[in-house]
C-alpha cells in the first residue's frame, strides 16, 4: 500500500470537535487505499500551559525533565485520534515517541532525529491496521530520556516518518489554505500558490512566513519529501493547498514566487571602525557567542584605515548586542567612535528560483521602491532572493508596489 | 541507605505552590539520610479532564489508547516535581512507568503490577541521586503499551515500590491527617488512630472510609509494607498521622477500632424462593456476571420448601440487579413470589481485631441501637467486624451511639 503522512497542528485538534473534523480527513484518504501516518501536535495551549508549569517551578530548569513535561500533550492528541478514528470502524492504534521509536539525538528541547525504523508500524500495517497515529514534536535519546524537536517540530516529525516510510507525500494540515505570494492581510491582491520549490519554500519561511517550520522543509527538501500546505479547516479537494516540492516538478513559474517581509528589525551601525584583517570575526564572534541572529551585514568602503560597519537583527535583541559590542570594545578587542541604533527598520524581499536564469531583477526591485520614495537603507542578495532594509512605516506599501511590480497576482 | 516511599495524591499536588510545599516535605526525608521513591498523583482534576475527553471521543473506548492518554497527567506532575527537587540542589529524577519499568498485567484500566525492577533506579541512588519521582497509577504490559491500574492506583504504585525496595515505610500524604475512630464530619468525638492494623484498614477502606485504596492496603499487607497516612497540609512530626501495621506492632488496642459507614445501599429481597440446592447460585451468578458487587446476603428459614432471600447492593447498581433477576427468572433459572426493593437503607459497621478474643462485642452493639430505636434489617459479621442494615435515616445516631457505647473517644 502507498503510505501518506497527515500532520495536524495545534490548532487543527484545539479540542473534540476538530479532532473529530481532522479524522474525517484522515478517513477520505484510507477510503483511497492509503496507509496513513497521522502525525499530531497538543491541543492549542497545552504546551504553553506546561511550559508555564516548568518556568514556575524551576528557574535554570533540567531540559531532560522540561522533555517529559512537554510532551505529555501530543500524548493525549494521539490517543483521543487512535480512538476516533477507530469509533469511524477505521483500525487505528497511537504511538508515542519512545514505542515507534523515534531515535534522537540527547539535545534536549531541541533535539534532532537520527533514526525511525519501521519495521514496528509496518508490521502492523501488514495486520490490516490503516493509520498509525504519532505524538509529534517527541523521540526518546540514547539514555532512554524523553527528547522534544524544539517549538513546530511535529512538522519535522511528520516529514521525517514520510522519509522513513518513503511516503507518497506528506500533508501539513493547518489554520491556513497554503502559500501565498505574500500576506494577504497586507496586499489583497496574494495569491495562492499551487507549487513552490523548496528552496524558495525555505526562503520564505525562514523569512517569516509562519506556514512551516524551517527545519521540516530542508528535511523535505534533503529527502525529497514532497510537501503540501492546506487547510483543516476547508472541504479539501485533490489539489487543494500548496504543494512544495523538487524545482523540477514546477514547469513553468514567475521569476519571483513571493515577497516577504519582517517587520521587527534593528539596523546597528558602528562608526569609524579600525579597518584591520580580523575586524570583522572581531566583531561578530561575540555577537554570536551571545546569540544574536545577526542577519544582513554591510561593510562600507574604507576611508584612512576606517570604516562603518552596518549590521541588522531582530528588534528584541538589540540591547543584547549592545552588550557584547561594548564588552568587546572594553576589553579592547576593537574600537569605533559611535554605535547607532536604528530601531524603525523593517525587512522586504523578493524571492523566486527564477532568478538565476534572468538579470535584472534586482535592479527592478530597486527601481520599483525608488519610485514609491522609499529608501533603501541596507542590501543583502542570495542566489535566489534579494533584501532590503527600509523605514517600518514604508513596508506595506513596499509590499504591495513589489507585488505589484513582479505581476504576483498572475498565475 | 535505608529507602522511603513518599505519595502524594491529586490534592496534594493540585498546584505549582502544592507541588513546592511537598518538595518540602521531601526534603525533610532527604536529610535524615533516606533515599526516597516519591510517587506522585495528576493534579486534581487532570484525570477527569481526560477521561471526560476519551468519553467525548468515544463510547466504547479501546481501553489501550484510554491507558495512553489518562497517563499522562502523572508524567506531567512526576518531571515538575524532579525539577523542583533539583531547584532546591537536591539531585532527583523523574520516571514514567515504562522507564522503571513497572511491569503489569495487559487488564488495561485495571491492570495489575507483576513486578518492579530495582536495578534502573538503585543504580542511580548508588551515583548520588537522592531522590526518584515516579509516575503513578502506570505501567507497561508485555506488548510494551501503557496501562494503568485503575482509580486509586497511585497508592498501590507506592506500595508496590516500598515491597521492590524493601523500604522502611511507605508515607501516603492526602488531604487528611489520618485514620479516624469514625467519620469526624458524623461524629464530633471522632478520634485519629495513632496505629491500625493492616485487617482493620481493610476493612474501612472497603466500607467507605475512602482514605486509602483496598488494594494498596491488601498489598501492604501481603508484603508487610508499614504504611503510614498522613496530611500533605499540615506541619509534620515524626509521629504524625496514622501507621498501618502488622497487629503486632500494636501493643494493646481497643477491642473496636472504628466504626464505619456506607450511606447509599440497597436491600433486595425476593419472597417465597424455591429452597432446593444450587439456588443461591442460580441467583448470585448472575449478578456477579452483571457486574453487581452484592454485599450481605441473609436468608429466611425455609417454610413449606419456598424463602425469602434479602441481599444489599450499591444503590446505583439496583436497577442492573433487577434485569438480572428478571432475566434469570424469565429464563427459568429460579422463581420468585415478589423482588422487594428498599432504596432507603444505609449499613454500619463495628471494626476490630480485638473482637476475635472479645465475646459480646455484637450483642453490645445490638443493645445499644436497640436502646436509640434503630431497627436492625440485615446482619453480617466476619471473624472482625459486624455489619448492619438500618433505615438511613438513623445513619448518623447510630455511627454516634457506637462510638459512645464502645468508647472510641478514649486512647
Amino acid at each position: 500500500m502507498p503510505v501518506l503522512v497527515m500532520k495536524f497542528g495545534g490548532t487543527s485538534v484545539a479540542n473534540i470537535d476538530r479532532i473529530h473534523r481532522a479524522a474525517k480527513r484522515v478517513a477520505v484518504e484510507v477510503a483511497k487505499g492509503y496507509d496513513v501516518i497521522v502525525v499530531v501536535s497538543a491541543m492549542s495551549g497545552e504546551t504553553n500551559k506546561l511550559v508555564g508549569f516548568v518556568n514556575e517551578t524551576s528557574q535554570l530548569y533540567d531540559a531532560r525533565e522540561y522533555d517529559a513535561i512537554v510532551s505529555s500533550g501530543e500524548n493525549v492528541t494521539a490517543g483521543l485520534m487512535a480512538l476516533r478514528l477507530q469509533e469511524m470502524d477505521i483500525p487505528a492504534r497511537s504511538w508515542q515517541g519512545w514505542q515507534v521509536p523515534v531515535k534522537t539525538t540527547s539535545a534536549h528541547g531541541s533535539a534532532r532525529i537520527e533514526e525511525i525504523p519501521s519495521d514496528n508500524i509496518n508490521a502492523k500495517f501488514a495486520q490490516g491496521m490503516k493509520v498509525a497515529v504519532v505524538a509529534g514534536f517527541q523521540g526518546i535519546s540514547p539514555e532512554g530520556r524523553i527528547t522534544t524537536l524544539g517549538r513546530g517540530g511535529s512538522d519535522t516529525t511528520a516529514v521525517a516518518f514520510a522519509a522513513a516510510f518513503n511516503a507518497e507525500r506528506c500533508d501539513i494540515y493547518t489554520d491556513v489554505d497554503g502559500v501565498y505570494t505574500t500576506d494577504p492581510r497586507i496586499c489583497e491582491k496574494a495569491r495562492k500558490l499551487d507549487k513552490i520549490a523548496f528552496e524558495e519554500m525555505l526562503e520564505l519561511a525562514s523569512l517569516g512566513a509562519k506556514v512551516l517550520q524551517t527545519r521540516s522543509v530542508e528535511l523535505a527538501m534533503r529527502y525529497k519529501v514532497r510537501l503540501r500546505v492546506l487547510s483543516s479547516f476547508e472541504e479539501v479537494s485533490d489539489d487543494a493547498g500548496t504543494l512544495v516540492c523538487d524545482e523540477e516538478e514546477i514547469m513553468e513559474s514567475n521569476v519571483v514566487a513571493g515577497v516577504a517581509y519582517s517587520r521587527d528589525e534593528a539596523k546597528l551601525t558602528l562608526t569609524s571602525v579600525a579597518d584591520r584583517p580580523g575586524v570583522a570575526s572581531a566583531i561578530f564572534g561575540p555577537l554570536a557567542e551571545a546569540g544574536v541572529n545577526v542577519d544582513m551585514i554591510v561593510q562600507n568602503i574604507s576611508e584612512d584605515g576606517r570604516t562603518d560597519m552596518t549590521f541588522s537583527c531582530p528588534i528584541d535583541q538589540v540591547k543584547r548586542a549592545e552588550k557584547a559590542i561594548n564588552t568587546a570594545r572594553d576589553k579592547g578587542d576593537y574600537n569605533f567612535s559611535d554605535l547607532v541604533v536604528d530601531n524603525g527598520v523593517a525587512k522586504v524581499s523578493i524571492v523566486g528560483i527564477g532568478m538565476r536564469s534572468h538579470a535584472g531583477v534586482a535592479a527592478k526591485m530597486f527601481k520599483t521602491l525608488a519610485s514609491e520614495g522609499v529608501n533603501i537603507k541596507v542590501i543583502g542578495t542570495s542566489e535566489i532572493k534579494v533584501s532590503v532594509l527600509i523605514d517600518r512605516k514604508y513596508m506595506e506599501l513596499a509590499v504591495q508596489a513589489l507585488h505589484d511590480a513582479f505581476e504576483l497576482e498572475k498565475n
